[in-house]
């Protein structure tokens, strides 16, 4: 529960945003798991700031084990990740620490933990929490590779631009692309246009939001638990831990509402004596449980909440009505930065369902 | 993990649509609640049919307490609840049992369980099982309501067609409102507009779904946990075990992926001595917990997937396509009767948050 | 927690003596594993009463299964089982229901329980509780057995009457000669002795206590986790869910205490290619984690509490001094029921601990 | 599961011996307890070396927090600790890594971790694990006794010298004795004897084993759950994760084994308006949950694996037996530092227990 994740591979989650480090432990790992260094470091580039449309905080985000590994493996015991937060500027928020910045978790901090709180940069609530998720979670994404099982996940739209769809005739090829693009958008012109708009809102003292999709391939039917522990229960449970997340739909998601039955179902077919879907809608899970196709959700990330404009908010110790400009630094966006975080949690959730049958033994 | 919900509160879910009996226990619950049988009754109604525009099966739908409870009141020992399934014709489904019907589990089932499992009307994945839940659930909503947090949920969209928005000035009398009504609509109009679409729905062989919208009203403010038991990881997880729900949102929710910040970020002001937000895109939720605004969220419910049109599919045993025509019972929506389960399944959330703090005591 | 047992096979345990039935939910059960009915009563028999020697209730205990099984195989799904009170005399406890029989756990439920719990024969803390346990752990120890992991269980002492060790160079034999026994005693002369302290016990309207050894056989090395999840935590955790056991210990135990290190490491060598220690003071278990050698544990089992002597006590309504002279049934000793209990839970624990490594599907 | 303690207040614990760092995340607790550094240094200080008495081994163990802690107090975020292993020596290991020490989890480490696994020093399975597990214990059994809970242990016998039994009329006086004591015993003479018996145990290259009895004053009646969350079966768990331990018992444990049930029955009567009982068999708990007297349980502490002595033993790199002289550094008996560990674990243990009746909040 609370800051832990998972049934079999578990992942503990804990820092501050600037405190001395923010880190993880991840449990269940079985020995003998190769830590590959440049594909972690890759995720977690991804996870960092792309200069002119991200944030100027640009930690080294140098993920440094702890414990439970040993010559680049894993040795079956929990391993530890800490990363230091070399760029912790406190004092940047000294100033505005009794004042809850709208969007923020400033005030439900402090009405849970009564001032004990870390506020600087939103403390335990900080983005940088998702960095050793990244850390984590990049770990079991490369060792599903290696069987077959690949993630990707590309901005769908941002504040109203949309990328292109994803190829499901070739859907391997565009995760692959994907997933060597620190932009994850599949069609060119979108992604220029996207970073315009990013450009633009930063210059506006604003923020935009986008929706992000996610695909898993390579995905054998029957994974996923009934009730309480399906692909969409253990995702979405996943997913709403990263802040910014305020809604997240599978396949045809809410467009489910406007359609019929008949239009709804997926008609199932035997092709090239294997049982597959002529459509998609349910994005590869029914009743919890996936079907083989690939798994497709998208998940909604609202604009950043650290604005430079002038905002109307409270300070929450002398209750009085105040005004706000955030100086500090900001993302305009993190859409694009949320991806890195998805594809980790998804790999994180989709091992820890394939193991409750095929146990830990088996992602080694 | 898998048929258990729940920290502190715990819910196992239990049995199959045409077995002996469907059924859940709950474990947590401290001594001394009322079990209020008119109101658990209410709400199991809920979940029934309503007569012309729901199925032919009407079971009678008893809960039937077999542990914890006496004279009306719970023992503090685990409630186990009981609904037997008087109604069941597995003799229905005989015929069909290796033909996987659209959009349901069957096919998903086979898979995972090969071919040990009870197929009959979905088995363990029908919509039957969440009987159980409204009754247990309804104990926790209804102890909930006599601390002054109020559970409602309307249908906010058909098939298209929108029923009216809250009028968030009187927020409680609405609830009130919609938990006397058996079809959960705020305008009449628009109510009887939405039957006449699923009446419709229905003569055509077809379903139609839709979108409801959940408040919760009178949650103080500093409920949820960081990470992994936010409000929104903890209701999503919930609903994601009700079949048909294939997306959640909070507040704003994919409208987000359009907003800027400054349109996005609530703004604090405090009014009457109280901190607000002068409006609510972020569902009552910052950081994942609640800031003390109506928590509000929305779920996508899926067209029904029993429909009585000619569909394509495949015997699974056979290995061969197959035109699957569905006699049996079913919905042409089942809408208004999620409602009851979206209900109950918030209470036991909700509540489950509650107790971490405050421990399971604060429920008696 | 609470009354849920178990990482990925989970048992939860519901009911009151004198309600209207004690029952379990097993979840985590992989698709076709055979029920097989016969083993399971013979199981359910050992923990009834055997005539002379145990108390004159009779419930006839039929283990009725009312989810998740289907043609005498598991489903995959939860598998429910109810067990019936038929013998329930309320009446007999109605007159001492605010005396707290000593031994007993009337007193600290009614703290706990503020009055609001069944307190009918234990109620919730009832012995009856185990039968469930019985049942369900029955159903995973035959599935043991058929992989060669064999357990049994014999009355190590009974009031200080010591009956013989095993014969470690045929274990097997012995523990199938055990489990084919009603009394569980090696050896028959020590056997008849302990029935007849028994009966002696019933004539002196007493009860006496004894030790449980177990041992596993067949047990693979590198079973359990470090830590919290070792062999000897999750092994104790569950045996102390029996009531009446106030004790339990690994191999050598608490004789450790007066060993020196050289007496007591246990020696390992090579012998026929397989490594094995010489002695077997660790019980098997090093570092939490089974060595191969034969898993060697003892539980101690308290006397009765009810007892037919005068007894001083109190009633906590009127909070006065009282004379108790507990008519109703009961039995002078338990030992030789809780064998059955001991036997089933040790099943559950086993067979939980292998699927962490090799998942459910394993058991299959 | 697991490296993972704790319902509510969640402990999870990580690191190897001879790595960088062992450590521990405490989740669950609520802003404001008071991180005493005087306590828990002085506990830390009891785990680990008295001079001629231990192994020559002296980490510092300062006890680093990373995370969770501000100004002195928690934060109500997960708490981070982390011990460096400023004196770690692999090389004294590296000559026998593939040689399983009698006694050690080295052999049970390479079957389940097939080689890697750090096994300098025992890795995770070293007793070093314990010095987190007393950081962040210590805090919490800090925060029981500014609640008029006390915890406290005392060496009652080692390798059969036995200490005095606690004045049970002045119980709080001999606990506050006893945790301002290096070493816990309550009469100086055995504590002069029990110190020699270990020197000469060293003389031997030998070691010795004993029993640590704990109590635990000043907890309320109906603490603790039924089954599986009994006080006993959650200490018990807690407790194995001690390498050492390999028995545990309540009250008169074991020697139940030849009480009747007329002797080992405690008489409760009313004694000052409050309910007591006169015996104390039981050892404070009827049922699994407490009844007001106090909790009173004894563990069992093998002798130390780690001796001199010339030692049978297996490489099982090579399958060939050798004779092992373990050089390195031990401790002649882990008796007096165990307690430390005892102590901690246990208001780990009870701490939570308490909070799932009365929430989290209740122990800040």
């Amino acid at each position: 529960m609370r800051n832990t994740l998972g049934n079999l591979i578990t992942v503990t989650l804990f820092g501050e945003s600037h405190g001395e480090c923010v880190g993880a432990v991840i449990d269940g790992l079985p020995a003998g798991i190769k830590i590959d260094m440049d594909y972690i470091s890759r995720e977690m580039n991804k996870r960092r700031s792309v200069s002119a449309i991200s944030t100027a905080r640009s930690e080294e985000d140098i993920p440094h084990f702890v414990s439970g590994v040993k010559d680049g493996f894993t040795e079956g015991t929990p391993v530890t990740v800490l990363i230091e937060n070399t760029d912790a500027k406190p004092a940047d928020y000294e100033r505005i620490k009794s004042i809850a910045r709208p969007g923020h978790a400033d005030y439900t901090a402090q009405v849970k933990y009564r001032g004990y709180q870390d506020a600087s940069g939103g403390g335990h609530f900080s983005g940088r929490l998702t960095a050793p998720l990244v850390a984590v979670g990049s770990i079991v994404r490369k060792a599903l590779e290696d069987k077959g099982i690949l993630i990707g996940t590309h901005i769908d739209s941002l504040n109203g631009i949309e990328d292109y769809d994803f190829n499901w005739d070739d859907l391997e090829n565009d995760l692959r692309t994907l997933n060597d693009r620190q932009f994850a958008v599949l069609n060119d012109e979108m992604a220029e246009r996207m970073m315009e708009r990013i450009k633009s809102a930063r210059e506006d003292k604003d923020s935009v939001g986008g929706v992000l999709e996610t695909v898993i391939s390579g995905l054998p039917a029957g994974i996923g638990e009934p009730s309480f522990s399906s692909v969409e229960s253990e995702l979405a449970r996943a997913m709403f831990s990263i802040g910014a997340v305020k809604g997240i739909q599978f396949g045809a998601g809410f467009r489910f509402a406007k359609m019929t039955g008949s239009g709804a179902n997926d008609p199932f077919r035997v092709v090239d004596g294997k049982i597959v879907t002529l459509t998609n809608n349910n994005g590869g899970v029914n009743g919890g449980i996936t079907n083989g196709m690939p798994v497709v959700f998208s998940t909604v990330i609202k604009p950043t909440p650290s604005i430079g404009k002038l905002q109307e908010t409270v300070n929450f110790e002398t209750m009085e009505n105040v005004e706000l400009e955030i100086k500090g630094r900001h993302d305009p966006a993190i859409v694009h930065r949320a991806r890195a975080v998805v594809d980790a949690l998804t790999a994180l959730v989709i091992a820890d369902l394939i193991c409750i049958e095929k146990g830990t033994g088996w992602l080694a």
